[in-house]
């Protein structure tokens, strides 16, 4: 029980700051049962946002690779439409049905649910990388063997039989990450907090203050990110390019990035994870890497561009996942071990049918608010069997399993099962990280799974294409994972059943799955020089991708030296943590980092662990200065300033698209560099 | 009478937001008569203080040419050291005296009297410029008669002769900026809270919530200056030169620089002040300069320096003063018929022997707060007699007339005697616009007395060297005469004897002439290539100021075509504005932008009236959402602002003196640029 407790123990002080119910006041609100939930005119909606946000994620991927997270977007857009045709309908007297936020919640589900796959697809990056126009630039293994060229037949079938497997791996974890853990998933607790806000019905006094302060928070952040905009004409310009704490630090990723996303994270994650991630990022940045550096030359071939999985890079990929898989397998071992020291009791008392993991078994903590309490009856009523769920992996477990041999000859049905023994662990830990810290590793891992498939299958037998196919059904699987959850907590927030969301985002995906593999053929045959360097369309990660897995077919033996020995130490390090974490009992508990968030700036660097500690040193000064506020609006503020940022990714997308880029450069120079450029501009 | 009350309209706003009273607060403290104001102990402070900031100013005209504003240091220095040494003295048992308000007021015009010399005798300009070394540089006109090289002699002297009568010429003039016009002086004002806020009593609630409110914003305001050093680099570096609004209104001068100082400056002045400076700027950047830019080539020579008074740069300056000199002589001559009608009242009906001026006879406001009664009534309790001041004026300038001859040759008596009857009026236009807006133009006059004087004597009877020696003369009167109105506005508000106040000038002014003169002889001795372009040391202005007066000495003939035309214009202009002003009456009046408000932006852009526009936003926005809180507060947190960024001037100024530069440069380039930069330093 104690270690349940320490995963809810950080999120207290979350609950604490909310004096307020947003249940009360929406209570004089019915929820529609779960099947009203789901409406016609939402996947209408859904099916146009879904379009739209597809074509942008895959635009992105193609061109900068850098994709940022449309929740937002698509709660907000989602409101919009409907709103606008309710509105429209009520004018002419022929509304039936209100628009809830439940709704609401669902289309946001459905459209993330869809443009997900545009990302997890892997059209910009593993499933375009192994194609001849990719194979063709990177001058080893491009035997045919390693080549599996496009058509949009296989692409679909491939998408359908990898991507609701993600979705049932997580199903059964969900009452785990949102009502045990009580995991935070900052920008679906954003998004949530802006659903309701849209929705709250009149008269409620502090409610609508809150949402003025959301609204205005949400208005400063997207203005903010608009003005930051104007100032990234190139590569390194901008805000978030800043070198706060001078240029040196800057080199080791410790700089203010001034974004408000992470900022506003920050002020909704509990302070020792911001805490956690910072030390993680002084441990990695700021000791370890420059140590390791020394040893440049020695360790690993001082002749490698940095980028190189063979030298510094791979300590900080690979290190970091040790510790990330050490900390989710203690986790999930402590589950497994509840779950089943749970159903022995169950057995042995009552004889009742259902897993636990889906019941309502779990002692309802007293501390429990009214909001907690009607979210947690609501997202409890509306089950969803866990031998669906179960069933539902298995069954379309087994047809992947036989399906996928024939579409990539080199993957083996035994190479598949084992992701597929695998996958729910990485799942699992990718929604925990991304509830902690709002960051999805899932290309982490599907490079991972790349390392290890592509060495198992070996260059010879075409290692390389069954690496970047593992990859891709890694990816979906993990990727899908975190959306999911995330989308669970939206859906808990806004008193969504756990039902309609799964029935949304089992349509989401079908429809994912025709919508992204059309936009992308549409790309494919409209631009010839798709993926081709210096192009429009030059698709970078593809050739990182492809690379990768050219490195993996080579095996663990070609990371650097020390670099196993090292990954052993943290994965143990991270245990231990854990260990001493439930032994040294709560007091202690809350002083002890947590290793799932120190791992995540291992690999990233610490820019946003300063934006987050900004964050809840805000929370924190704020609360000194004048706690009542800061406890009645703290959320508010947050989820404005994630949300407008958020909302900005939109339009900057459109005008990606349409190919306006920013005038002007704001650039960070040494003393002497800018000498010499000022010589160079004056000549 | 409107015109009065129309001169004090603007300020009124400001005097509203202060419902709280400061001197109720004080009242529990006597205030000493004002010879125990002026202490021994102030003025051995005052002298170090003095020489330090002589150094500073000196070393920063000789390197840069660009000075700040150093009364808040020595307001804060001077309460440190005596605070120090009161302590001491307190814990030994033998400190005699309180340390108050008044002598920290003393103190601190003293500083600002000794130092301002260092900037107004011209050691980095115009003095300089005289010199060999100089005249070395500029081709033209470098035969003996218009060169006279430096002796510490002379200069002391030449110092003497004409530094007091900046100082006489104001006294009279007091009463009628500091109570009568109501002036804002926010340098002077800022200063004044600083100064409050030291000595305030235990025991005041609201008061000390404001000195925590000031100290908050002071340390902001300090930090955020340090946090932009780093920054700066280089020229064009660093957020003062940030295009906020993109890179074409940048050219034009338009952009948010994230000066501190102006924004605090924004929040004092009153909203009309803003939005004057504000459509003076937009008027003559953003339509005027641009449209005379398109005759370039037809009107002024195409191939002339941005920097040349020949070409747009010419248009810039003399608008600019022509305005400012129709503003202030519709100000004078109402003031001159004021006090006329006044005198001949007075001398029909009670035949006392005070001139009003600096009487007691103006009407007591019925709308005077408490704070506005006790202040006048301190402030015209100690009185300077007017013949004082009116003898010392004509006897130093009866001296000055025989001796300035005799120093530089090529000067005629009857070139001085026209300086001392324009000077005052221009002291008068100087002084009120610096109330106004906190901008000095004393070197803008200076010019006018090189264009003038030098045109006058002619090239072939030394018209360069009696063009600089007439701006000297001139700058003299005017630096002083903001200077000095700006300390009196202080020691009203911190119930200091114009007495006291006018002593310590005198006694800072001697000190001045002599400190001031040898620590320039220190560095003209210790660096043999002072002045030497490219040098430690290159005096920028020197050679700037030599060749205005070439310029000069060919008379207003010289001036770019139509120039005159538009310099009437304006005057005109100013006038006819200001008539409109007085007849419309105050309903209307408060729409009508002040011309020499307007005019000011002309020559220096608009950047600050950007800042100083967000100033008045921040308390237009702060004021409805807390009314109570934002009429509090706003001064003290404007006070902060100001102050943190003024104290910044200090170290960074001594960073500067140990060639200690800034690490970072923060570059705006355009994308185009931007790009080619990035090929240059990729090779």
């Amino acid at each position: 029980m104690q270690t349940i407790e320490d995963g809810r123990d950080p999120q207290q002080n979350v609950e604490e700051i909310k004096p307020f119910s947003i249940e009360q006041v929406f209570d004089t609100k019915t929820v529609p049962p779960w099947k009203e939930q789901l409406t016609t005119r939402a996947f209408v909606v859904s099916l146009v946002l879904s379009v739209l946000f597809s074509i942008i994620v895959m635009k992105l991927s193609l061109t900068t690779g850098v994709i940022p997270s449309l929740n937002v977007g698509a709660g907000l857009l989602g409101f919009f439409f409907v709103k606008t045709w309710t509105k429209l309908l009520q004018k002419s007297g022929m509304l039936k049905h209100d628009f809830t936020r439940q709704e609401n919640t669902v289309i946001q589900t459905c459209v993330v649910a869809s443009s997900g796959i545009a990302f997890s697809g892997g059209f910009g990056s593993y499933l375009f990388a192994m194609s001849d126009a990719i194979a063709k630039q990177s001058k080893e293994i491009n035997k045919e063997q390693n080549i599996k060229n496009l058509s949009l037949g296989w692409i679909i079938g491939f998408l359908f039989v990898v991507s609701f497997l993600g979705l049932f791996s997580v199903v059964p974890l969900r009452k785990i990450m949102v009502i045990d853990y009580k995991l935070v998933y900052p920008s679906g607790t954003a998004t949530a907090h802006l659903i309701n806000s849209f929705h709250t019905p009149q008269g409620a006094k502090l409610a609508k203050k809150q949402i003025k302060e959301l609204n205005k928070f949400f208005s400063f952040s997207f203005l903010w990110a608009f003005f930051q905009w104007f100032f990234t004409g190139g590569d390194g310009c901008g805000f978030s390019k800043f070198p706060t704490f001078g240029l040196k630090a800057f080199e080791r990723r410790m700089y203010f990035d001034f974004s408000a996303t992470y900022v506003g994270t920050g002020m909704i994650c509990p302070y020792l994870i911001n805490i956690s991630i910072l030390v993680g990022a002084i441990l990695s940045w700021g000791i370890m890497w420059p140590l390791i550096e020394t040893k440049k030359g020695d360790w690993y071939p001082a002749d490698l561009p940095s980028s190189s999985s063979q030298g510094l890079q791979g300590y900080k990929i690979f290190i970091a996942i040790a510790m990330i898989l050490g900390d989710g397998l203690y986790k999930l071992l402590i589950v497994l071990y509840q779950i089943l020291s749970s159903l022995f009791q169950q057995y042995s008392h009552k004889k009742t049918g259902d897993l636990p993991i889906t019941g309502t078994s779990t002692l309802v903590n007293p501390h429990f608010s009214y909001d907690d309490e009607r979210r947690t009856d609501l997202f409890l009523k509306d089950q969803i069997p866990s031998w669906v769920a179960l069933g539902g992996y298995v069954t379309i477990a087994a047809i992947s399993t036989i399906t996928l041999p024939y579409i990539f000859r080199p993957l083996k049905w035994y190479h598949v099962f084992i992701v597929y023994i695998f996958a729910p662990i990485l799942a699992f830990c990718n929604a925990y990280g991304c509830g902690l810290t709002d960051w999805s590793l899932a290309s982490t891992y599907g490079k991972l799974a790349i390392f290890t498939i592509g060495a198992w299958a070996g260059v010879a037998n075409g290692g390389v294409l069954a690496g970047l196919a593992a990859c891709g059904v890694m990816m979906n699987i993990v990727a899908t994972a975190s959306d999911l959850i995330q989308d669970f907590k939206t859906g808990y927030q806004t008193l969504t059943s756990p039902r309609s969301m799964f029935v949304s985002q089992i349509i989401g995906t079908a429809m994912g799955c025709i919508i992204s593999p059309c936009i992308f053929w549409l790309f494919y045959n409209s631009f010839h020089n798709l993926g081709v360097p210096g192009s429009e369309y030059p698709a970078p990660n593809a050739l990182v991708y492809r690379n990768i897995s050219i490195l993996g077919v080579e095996g663990f033996s070609s990371l650097p030296k020390h670099c196993l020995q090292l990954c052993y130490a943290f994965f143990a390090a991270a245990i231990l943590v854990n260990l001493i974490r439930s032994t040294v009992g709560k007091k202690w508990a809350k002083f002890i980092p947590l290793p799932m968030a120190m791992a995540i700036p291992f690999y990233l660097g610490g820019y946003f662990a300063i934006d987050m500690c900004v964050g809840s040193l805000i929370l924190f000064v704020w609360g000194k200065v004048d706690k009542t506020n800061a406890e009645a609006f703290g959320a508010a503020v947050a989820s404005g300033l994630i949300c407008g940022d958020g909302l900005w990714s939109l339009p900057s997308s459109v005008l990606a698209l349409a190919g306006i880029q920013p005038p002007i450069c704001m650039k960070f120079l040494s003393r002497k560099a800018n000498a010499g450029v000022d010589k160079f501009l004056g000549s």
